[in-house]
């Protein structure tokens, strides 16, 4: 399946979560069983020779795909959740909304500094949630980090949030 | 690897989210890649068989094998969301916490009447969540349901909320 048709099951959403928003609804590509598959594929063909050894998906979305490929890759699965979500000892990390503020939390023991990790969110706009799981991440003073993300929007320029020397990838640019 | 070696695994957590409950802590499961792609295999072989053409995943810990296993299956992945996350047209249905309510959610569109659905989360406690998650499933008429969890709390006998008719399976009995 090529890129083109991955980017025709994508469903737009005029005026979601507000007036003035164009909300690229991911579930459309979730639903339809050659589009999952053809994301799990490209996406493990993009990490299979990195030695990845922890995919650690962000909240919610960044579950689904993080979880395929933690399993494909034969690396251990590591959420990084919502504040107040995660039962034992955590690092905490806030960042900017457009109103307010939002807490994002992982839990110490879940990443060692001999581990190979990769950070995958479903979209990349702006990158404040992913550049606050970074954090997070870092703090476990990992061997290395990738960043992944299912669509990228480049005219917000979210990719250069992050430090120059981290690779960052995604499956569709929109 | 065992039954026994996996609740070995699973860490518990005394007094999480509130005094005199124990929590029973999933994360260090999925962060184990060794327990991570056993929970993986069993979930597959109790379902590869059966026809499954949508796994629907319960926000947000049931994203994760949910997703593994609607790719194994070359299913497609549906998420049921708390209220006021998915952009399209929605059904929606609230069941009562130990406190107040609370509403989830999913797309209409997301499952059709010759569907086949695999209902995935990751704990049964009292059932009332996967209750409402069956309620919302049921008004699009698939074809059967069935509903599968990771852990039971067999003692909440959760199962006794689920009409008799639908096989409700989970790997790990406590």
């Amino acid at each position: 399946m090529s890129i083109e048709s991955l980017k025709q099951h994508l469903r737009t959403v005029p005026d979601f979560p507000k007036k003035g928003i164009l909300f690229y609804d991911i579930t459309t590509l979730f639903k339809d069983a050659a589009c999952f598959r053809e994301l799990s594929d490209r996406l493990y063909e993009m990490y299979k020779d990195k030695g990845i050894t922890k995919v650690v998906g962000v909240e919610s979305r960044g579950y689904a795909l993080g979880a395929i490929l933690a399993e494909r890759l034969g690396a251990g699965f590591v959420m990084v959740r919502k504040a107040g979500k995660l039962p034992a000892e955590v690092y905490r990390e806030s960042y900017d909304l457009e109103y307010g503020q939002s807490t994002i939390e992982i839990h110490k023991d879940s990443i060692s500094d001999d581990d190979v990790v990769l950070l995958h969110d479903d979209l990349l706009a702006t990158g404040g949630t992913m550049d606050a799981a970074l954090r997070l991440v870092s703090k476990s003073h990992p061997k290395a980090v990738y960043l992944n993300f299912i669509i990228e929007l480049t005219e917000l320029k979210g990719r250069g949030t992050f430090p120059r020397d981290i690779e960052v990838t995604s499956v569709l640019q929109l």
